[in-house]
């Protein structure tokens, strides 16, 4: 194993040689990279560290991240607090927030239903959303895991959960993705975009 | 751009941001991945970069990065302090040391001779390095240039500057790397690994 001299490059280097993708080489050029900029770029890098981990907090009504009890999202009197939107964790938050399409709220599982992984439905966020679906205010709960295995168990786990309260229980669209090529579409997609076909609209024109 | 809505969440991202091949993709999964550790975990990763910034030097002597201001290969008594091998940066110290088959100290240039990018000679530790030849001590200087043209351009300027002391200047082998397969090889290579020839050694049975 290749090691520096100094300790302290040395602790650096371990540091982040232990975040995801990231190997011996590759830490080694991140930290080399630090120490060519300004004293204060790296304090503040440290600094940005120290406090995210400090001071981040889970919003206590949907758990995405947040820097405040309730995050942005969930305080928003703009947002549409009676349509919920089911995501397994808070990339998928972004993901959607991104298409700027969506004004309700979300709530986070943190996580999918995986028994391989030795993650069950306690290990999630559902009690938390059956609670929120018993509490007669919400009308809607769009369930927008992703479409693997484990996704879907999730799905119609909760959709048991939940299908008892007079509320709309919908899922987002699956299809073929704008710019796939239909011959490289899988059976499954492909049939279930034909049985669920949607009236036409020029799409071009919208772009 | 996709925008978390915590601005603690978003301050680490743009942190890592800034390192060398990371988007801001890598950056997020990097953060997400910090959140999961333990509050002393990242906060030793936001200490070592912290400590690594202010109190990391370079050796007086050879320009190494280094905890105290002599490095510790150029501290060691064990080392041959007569035998001077010039590196382009830290990285190439510790690809050599790593070998383990180096007993002599070293010289970082600190980069080299490139003018495309606007580095010349005064740029570099080239000074300190034939102060080192002329102090009269020193007897070899192995030159151990990247085998690019702005490492030759650097390793001939070096020559030009130190031939005249009575020291030996040597270079380090070039040739075909082991496990390397000769039709794949470049001619340049090949050709100097035909002329340069040495002795038949059976290297299976050194491994």
């Amino acid at each position: 194993m290749e090691q520096f001299s100094s300790k302290l490059l040395e602790d650096a280097i371990q540091s982040f040689q232990g975040l995801p993708g990231v190997g011996r080489k590759t830490a080694t050029r991140m930290v080399l990279h630090l120490l060519k900029l300004d004293k204060s770029q790296v304090e503040n890098f440290a600094q940005s560290l120290h406090k995210l981990r400090l001071e981040i907090q889970y919003c206590t009504q949907c758990h995405n991240l947040s820097d405040q009890p309730i995050c942005n999202i969930c305080a928003d009197q703009k947002r549409d607090a009676t349509i919920i939107c089911v995501v397994e964790d808070v990339r998928d938050v972004m993901a959607i927030e991104n298409t700027q399409q969506y004004k309700g709220v979300y709530h986070v599982l943190g996580g999918k239903i995986s028994p391989m992984d030795g993650i069950g439905p306690t290990d999630l966020f559902i009690e938390t959303l059956v609670d929120k679906v018993n509490g007669g205010i919400i009308k809607e709960v769009i369930l927008a895991m992703s479409t693997t295995m484990e996704g879907e168990t999730t799905s119609f786990y909760l959709y048991k959960k939940i299908q008892d309260a007079s509320i709309t229980i919908s899922t987002i669209a699956r299809g073929i993705s704008f710019g796939d090529e239909l011959e490289y579409a899988d059976e499954l997609t492909l049939g279930r975009s034909i049985l669920q076909r949607t009236p036409y609209e020029n799409t071009l024109a919208k772009q």
